[in-house]
Parts: structure tokens; sequence; C-alpha cells
């Protein structure tokens, strides 16, 4: 539960860095639902996850929303301090998805480590090519795959992260993930359970044939 | 014409560095059309631009196109020598768009220098930083944006490229840049005529009314 065991180049930083960095971090705690990060609205500090899970998402200027990737213990939010990286133009959005733990890097204090650390710097460019391809692999989902193998994929991920068959979630909730309207989703989930591949109940989905669906998502 | 005019940070490296990064940052040309870099096949090293243009592109499993970026003098392509960044898990061609002049820094050489130089790191950070902006402005044009919104956006940028309302470029060729099929492009193009914004000859598009264009592009 110490900090250092969640930064993995706690060893690279010079001793004053690594205080400098223990003492800033504090510890926080938000409930499932919290927005952590609002866009270009603020700047709060990088997050280091220690339970739980974040959503990064992206909205459009009629408010839906596509889901970009997810963050879990270990790993660090940067764009919650995206201010410090000038380059970046667009406005992420970070949710609590679950109840979450983590530590809070002032912006500021990460920034001027950051600044004559090769390390540190390295580790951020790490970061970076990893969340970027993420984005990557999103973009040739939605470029180049049909939404039945998106959603059919999604359900697999999902049943993954839940460790469950069982899926809690609404029509609406999915289409915010898959960045769809709700209808498409409702349309397509009542074709997979025509299929026999899901059962649909109030705001459940339960994956009856996980094969099938991960045949169609692979595919 | 020197290649530290080329290499913004140039006073931030250290006197070894500098001499490293010169001896081994070699003069190139290339003729328009050269495949530069093709996905994971190579990692030929980072190019800094000279002169002329180049276009970044994904490829489908269909050997479908669409362009992601483009780099102009003083950019620096990261991706010819994405080897050097584990975390970068996807594939990117960098074809020579225009004939160019490049110098080519050996992968070992610059990553070495990254390794140890948090002005270098930094540096790439804010490349990376760049890159990804250009990405996510894609994926949420492709996202949100309807195709005839994307394709004025397009002419209007060619022709600003171009300095000419006149764009000598096929239908194919225009959607390998927007990712979709020559057909999809050709009906847009021809509703386009039908409303006198462009008009249409074998491979010239020529812009009748850029106002409208511009208009319905930033809609």
């Amino acid at each position: 539960m110490e900090f250092e065991n969640y930064f993995p180049i706690w060893n690279k930083l010079t001793s004053a860095d690594q205080a400098t960095l223990k003492d800033a971090a504090v510890r926080r705690t938000a409930k499932a639902g919290t927005l952590l990060h609002n866009g270009e609205a603020d700047c709060v500090g990088l997050l280091v996850v220690n339970k739980g899970q974040l959503r990064a998402y992206i909205l459009s200027d009629e408010g839906r929303e596509i889901t970009i990737y997810r963050l879990f213990e270990r790993d660090m939010c940067l764009f919650s301090a995206s201010c410090m990286l000038s380059d970046i133009q667009f406005d992420i959005f970070i949710e609590a998805e679950t109840d979450v733990e983590f530590w809070l890097i002032p912006t500021m204090v990460y920034k001027s480590i950051m600044d004559s650390s090769a390390a540190v710097a390295n580790y951020t460019n790490q970061i970076l090519s990893s969340r970027f391809s993420e984005v990557m692999w999103l973009m040739e989902q939605v470029l180049w795959k049909s939404f039945d193998k998106r959603l059919a994929a999604f359900l697999i991920n999902e049943s993954a992260l839940a460790a469950s068959d069982t899926i809690e979630m609404t029509h609406e909730k999915i289409a915010s993930h898959l960045g769809t309207a709700r209808e498409v989703v409702t349309r397509m989930l009542k074709y997979f359970q025509s299929e026999g591949m899901v059962k649909l109940s109030r705001g459940i989905v339960q994956l009856t044939d996980k094969d099938r669906l991960e045949a169609l998502s692979a595919e």
C-alpha cells in the first residue's frame, strides 16, 4: 500500500525527488460515478490508482460519449494533468467507474521533476505511448469494424472485468461506452438475443453463448 | 540548412550529445510516392523533414487506408522509429507525399541520448502529444461528423496546402485519405457539384464556392 510500490521507476529517482514526490502525493477516495477530471476545466494532478477502476471518455457537442480507455490498479492517469503537456489539445473526461482509492500527485510537482529527470520523462513517454496505442486500437475498431463485432467484443470484455456472465448495464450506458445511440445498441442486442447469444432483462445482459460472441468479435 | 537549426532543443543538449547526433544524422532524399516506413516491418530511424511533405496512414486488413496526419518542414517523425517506444502497439505507414529531403537519425543513437537526457525525453513527449492530439481530432471527426463535413474540410485543407483552388487528386486517393470507399467520395463530390461548390473533371476537383465549403466544414 506504500506509494513507492505503485510507482515503477521509484528506484531511478534521486532521493530528493523521492522525498518531494512522497510528500506531495495525497491519498484520496471517490465513489463510483464521481467525475474526477472534467475536460479542460481543471488540471487536478496525476492519479495513481490503488484500488478500483477509472474510465476515460470523450464527449461530442451533442453530449454523446465514447469510452477511450480504462485504468486499473497501478495505472497512472496523465490526462487529469494534461495542462502540463502543452501539446495535448483535446479534452478527456475521467470518471470513477467503481469506488476508487488513489494517490493524487499535484501537476506542478510532477512537472518539475519530469523537467529534470530523464527517467520520469521517459516513464511519462511510455504511459503516453500506451494510451496512444489504445486510442489507435479504438480508431481501427470504429473505422473498419462493423457494430455487431464491436458490441460482441465489448460484452466479452465487460464479462471478463466483472468476472461474470451477467453484465449489469443499461443499453444507454453501453451506447455511451461505444459512442453510438441507445437505439442502435437495443436493436443489435435484440438480434443477438434472437440468435441465442444473450438473454436480455431490465438493465441486464446475460451472455448465453460466449463462444459465438468471441468468434464474432474476433472476425 | 544545418541540422541543428531543425532540432529545436539543440541548445539543451550536452556537447557530447550534439556531436553524436550530428555525426549520426544522415541526409536523405526520396521521390514522391516512396514508402519510407512500412508498419512494423522496419524501424529505420527518426526523420527530420527539411523539405517536402510526409503522410502517415494506417491500413485495414482489407487494404483500406486513412490518413492520420502529415509532417512538414521542421517536423520530426517518431513512428518510423517506433521500435524504440515499446508501448507503441500499432502500425503506421509513412509515405513521401511530395519529393522530400530529410535527415535520418538512427533509432539506437536517438534512443541512447533520450535515455539519459531529460530534454530529449521531454521533447519526444511533446511530439508524441502533438500526434496524439491529431489522432484524437481525427477520431472525433470520424465519430461525430457526417461525411459531407469531413470531405468539405479535407478539400479546404488540400486547397490551402496546394495554395490553389484546383486539387489534382483522384476520388480513389481522396477515399484513402478519409478512410472510406471511392464510391462514397464520388457520390458526395457529385452532390457538391450539383450544389455548385466544386467542378469535377478527370483527376481534378476545382473548388468553385470555398465560402460554402468552409461553412459546411465548420458546422
